[in-house]
């Protein structure tokens, strides 16, 4: 069996630690890389990816070429978080005949504002009998598939409880920009709009989606969760007073009931990180799960999906849609990770 | 959207207990049921269901005629371990073109033992469009597709632990039965060929299959647990000296190393019962499960099941072929469970 040739489009944090791990995959090939930032164009992917080595594949910021010369049967897609900014480069994946797998947040659940986009890439996709999955660890699997495949051992469901805690100091610079850590409350306030997790909102839809319930109406709360005493986070020193990250919850009502809660801690020394799932109903389950790290493993599902996507259905897919993700390591073992995934 | 046909075939424990699951699911129609007992026969479904009202659908030895006559979407069939006992019985609903979801523990991972009826059923699968698929909660969700879909989060796997802990005690007595619980340890080891659980071997190999590792060789081991002081589970007495149930284990080796350990303990009086993950790789991964009870779950692994057969690919599947299960509760909330299943 030959291996699946693979091309990156994004080589942000996500996009390199994935290309990392796809290096590191036998059943996997990259053959060509894209991304904008003047600073990669030209160079090498084995220099961007921290390989040790050339690998023979410059990064080009012109994807229609590269995807029309090298033809790669999947992409894995890195770029941005809205749908709004990446339908473009979606559709010339996947108008060169690609499958697609995205770490785009609101393509987890891509159904959720009526783009008319999705519907466009979803005939397109079909016509030409590729998928494209949105996914990664969160949307895309610690708040919405597990949830999802532990309610496959209920019987009834009264209520779903799920919530994350990630120490955001454990994490890339720009999520913990993108929480707050260390700005003030009165900054915390004026940027309330764009602060937080993207995404919550489609493990909410995509979680009462699988379960077959129709919501009729969400609510959301984020708060900023505030330093009560001085605390150091390796180069980072956040006063008592100022903001080390966000506490985010989501709920979903069904006849006038609350069914489901999603709720996300994501700051700066946040103790115990975990992901745990209860499920009120026939039987009472409870799950949790410890190690999500959601760098790490956002690039680990993203790539694991390359498999699930082959498999799948074309059309734009979420994650109920596409057979079980594993880690599909292949007949072979993977070769060591090197660069910057390993932890 | 009307609810789906479905057939019950076989109505012992497991079998009524899925039945009554159904029962309660706006999005489910129960139009037939087949069992051979002749206390059964001819009897109102309703009544094996206990569910306290006669449903118009008469139990009958004839599965051939019933299917022709009702036509099924999909047969819910619990009737034996076995693929050599059930591959009759799968043949003929599948030839009635119905999609199957079975508890036959063997069915689980079908390609195990090269049995031709698989192949054949397969073909005939394919040819009418129907799937088929074994499923449960041991085998088919808590030591398979559950550690697969934690894998899906790893970049780098070295080895993954699997352990089950189930009370005997609080299990139906066949299950009891089949355990060994108050049998001598002679008896247990004149009976060892058939005593313990079928299906742990079928989890190993879904599991190997679903991270792409070829199993080199397996190892079995089968202990009874023994008590070593008099114990009460209601009414069954256990005295020192004799089993309690069995503690099992599978292994399973790739290039030489051990990859996979499997380890089920299911015996009365078992304290902490529980399903556990272990992965050990990047990142290290630890799951829990609580409350993934043997009866009640299985009937609604296969029930939740129902709506994944129809969203599959024709064949004879396992679970690594089918979309991701949820509880698939269908637009309206399931009517309030009646009869063998409520706990």
């Amino acid at each position: 069996m030959s291996p699946v040739r693979i091309a990156l489009f994004g080589l942000g944090p996500i996009g390199r630690a994935a290309g990392a791990l796809a290096l590191s995959r036998a059943n996997l090939e990259i053959v060509g890389a894209v991304d904008v930032d003047p600073r990669l164009v030209g160079l090498d992917l084995g220099r961007c990816l921290e390989a040790g080595r050339d690998l023979g594949i410059r990064v080009t910021a012109d994807a229609d070429e590269m995807l029309a010369v090298v033809r790669p049967e999947v992409v894995l897609h890195c770029t941005a978080s809205s749908i709004e900014r990446v339908a473009g480069q979606l559709r010339a994946i996947v108008g060169r005949g690609a499958a697609v797998v995205s770490t785009c947040e609101e393509l987890s659940f891509p159904w959720l504002d009526d783009h008319p986009e999705v519907a466009e890439l979803d005939e397109l996709a079909r016509a030409l009998g590729v998928a494209v999955l949105g996914t990664g660890v969160n949307p895309g699997f610690a708040m919405d598939t597990v949830p999802l495949l532990l309610s496959g051992a209920a019987q009834r469901i009264d209520h779903v409880s799920v919530s994350r805690v990630q120490d955001a100091a454990a994490r890339r610079l720009p999520l913990q920009r993108k929480v707050g850590v260390g700005i003030s409350v009165e900054e915390f306030e004026a940027r309330r709009a764009t602060i937080g997790h993207v995404g919550l909102r489609e493990s909410l839809h995509l979680l009462a989606g699988g379960l077959g319930w129709r919501l009729e109406r969400t609510e959301r709360t984020l708060e900023p969760v505030i330093a009560t005493a001085p605390a150091t986070f390796g180069e980072t020193v956040v006063d008592a007073g100022r903001v080390l990250g966000v506490h985010e919850q989501v709920r979903g009502f069904v006849e006038g009931r609350e069914r489901i809660v999603l709720d996300l801690r994501m700051y700066a020394g946040a103790p115990d990180p975990h992901d745990a799932v209860e499920i009120e109903g026939v039987p009472d389950l409870r799950l949790r799960v410890d190690g999500l790290h959601g760098d790490l493993c956002t690039a680990a599902v993203a790539v694991n999906c390359v498999a699930a996507v082959l498999r799948a259905r074309p059309g734009v897919l979420t994650m109920l849609d596409v057979p079980l993700v594993s880690a599909s390591l292949g007949p072979l073992q993977p070769r060591p990770t090197a660069g910057p995934t390993s932890p």
